[in-house]
């Protein structure tokens, strides 16, 4: 059985922590969608830019293994997209349009069991955030329409708190606000919460959440999902989570999967991998 | 106005040349598409693993700038995916469904001008190559008719000299008919031009072109959609065309968008970010 999720949003969703910052994830049991079909999952998952990292996406599936079904696979559908705003995401446009696909596609291959979203960094000025909840609203139902799921969990997450302090920050002078709105709209709406960005912290951007916090973040979404309630403070366990994550001692299928990049990278040569991959067997 | 071109095939197709041993290609008028809108090309294009790096389409897509059309962008729409065969692209399948629904999706909003399709390696062995053809007529008549493309010239590239020298050989036994397959169905189809990849060599798995041949290779690609005709040997001209693309001075877009892209990784500081951006206006 595979329990899938759907990723959707701006940057923060499809993810820019630093590879290099943290312990990457491997399981076998989390996959992604790649082209109609899963695969082991690998990050960044979510390659909308170059730019693309590490998402809160490997930090809940990995959750969801650790503290909710070690049985079975989990997958995520990736189609987060950096710099857009509610207004790039309406019902009608490519975006949503190839959500939509997307999800459908691994509805044949599975059971859609959330939506997660991250947006809002793109409605941080100009007053967009009056209409906020109600454009919202729209793009949520429609989706929950459109893929006939109209009570799986929604889990929305707030703004960093350090969007004013950098270069750009003139363009999140209402991030607050925006903040507000989507704390709203998880209390007014059946089947969503709201996870608080409460204490994580950024890339020297000041934009983008780094490579821990999206860690950290990624179990507060799960423990949301768990929980079907709001998280409105950072979790006193979250660290020791990861670190629980961190550790997970890799199988002899995800020992073999990593030799064979190696070796397609040519950071080991063909005889390397052939004596490690017997040493596996 | 844009013409854009689908990716279709396996690894050799998405591309595992390594980013490090060629110069990149920044080119503000050639696009790929990510989520159903189009994006500056940034190398890898195909992202279908995370091995994924240089493909033939980038030089491809910067030949036809350079000797076709300098007025208009070209758009690349990546679907191919590593280790697929014949049958894995079924017209039922999940590869082929999402092939059709992101060209669709790219006819939106471009001109649909070419299909490049690179495959094979899956089915050089078993004798499998005796069905090879016949498989492959199915896929491109059924692909031209959903599409709606009865005429746009398909492009097929040979199989690498190098198949049968690696450690998964054996696997590659009759890459030689393979070969002989998508030449006799390059002849036999209207619209379809076969390219030899003669000359062109691996990265050390002896499995994947290296970077540079796969930028030979896009050059060769595009001769063969410019001349309506089969390329069967190394162009004579195909290095200097390479030297011609590495060394294009970049705009001040092109330039504007490294310098986003080295601040948003973390590898210049704001204050040097804005200098720079200064000195370019």
């Amino acid at each position: 059985m595979t329990y899938s999720f759907l990723m959707i949003g701006q940057s923060n969703m499809a993810g820019r922590g630093f590879l290099t910052e943290i312990p990457p994830i491997y399981d076998e049991k989390i996959k992604m969608l790649r082209n109609g079909r899963w695969q082991m999952m690998s990050e960044p998952m979510n390659y909308d830019r170059f730019t693309s990292g590490i998402s809160l996406a490997a930090s809940f599936a990995s959750s969801w293994r650790l503290l909710h079904n070690q049985k079975d696979d989990i997958a995520l559908i990736p189609c987060a997209d950096g710099g857009t705003s509610l207004d790039d995401w309406s019902v009608e446009g490519p975006l949503f349009q190839n959500a939509v696909q997307q999800a459908k596609a691994a509805q044949k291959i599975s059971t859609l069991s959330g939506i997660l979203w991250h947006q809002g960094e793109s409605d941080s000025n100009g007053q967009k955030h009056g209409l906020y909840r109600e454009k919202l609203a729209l793009i949520i139902k429609t989706l929950r329409e459109e893929l006939d799921a109209p009570d799986i969990p929604l889990i929305i997450g707030g703004l960093g708190d350090f969007l004013q302090n950098g270069m750009y920050g003139q363009y999140f002078n209402e991030h607050h606000e925006v903040n507000a709105a989507l704390m709203q709209f998880a209390k007014d709406q059946q089947h969503c919460y709201f996870v608080s960005a409460k204490g994580l912290t950024a890339n020297p951007d000041n934009i983008h959440f780094n490579a821990v916090s999206q860690r950290k973040f990624g179990v507060r979404y799960f423990k949301a999902f768990q929980e079907k309630n709001h998280i409105l403070e950072a979790l006193p366990d979250e660290d020791q989570i990861i670190e629980t994550i961190h550790q997970k001692p890799l199988t002899k299928n995800e020992k073999h999967e990593l030799l064979q990049v190696q070796w397609a990278m040519g950071t080991i040569s063909a005889d390397e991998f052939q004596a490690q991959v017997a040493k596996l067997s």
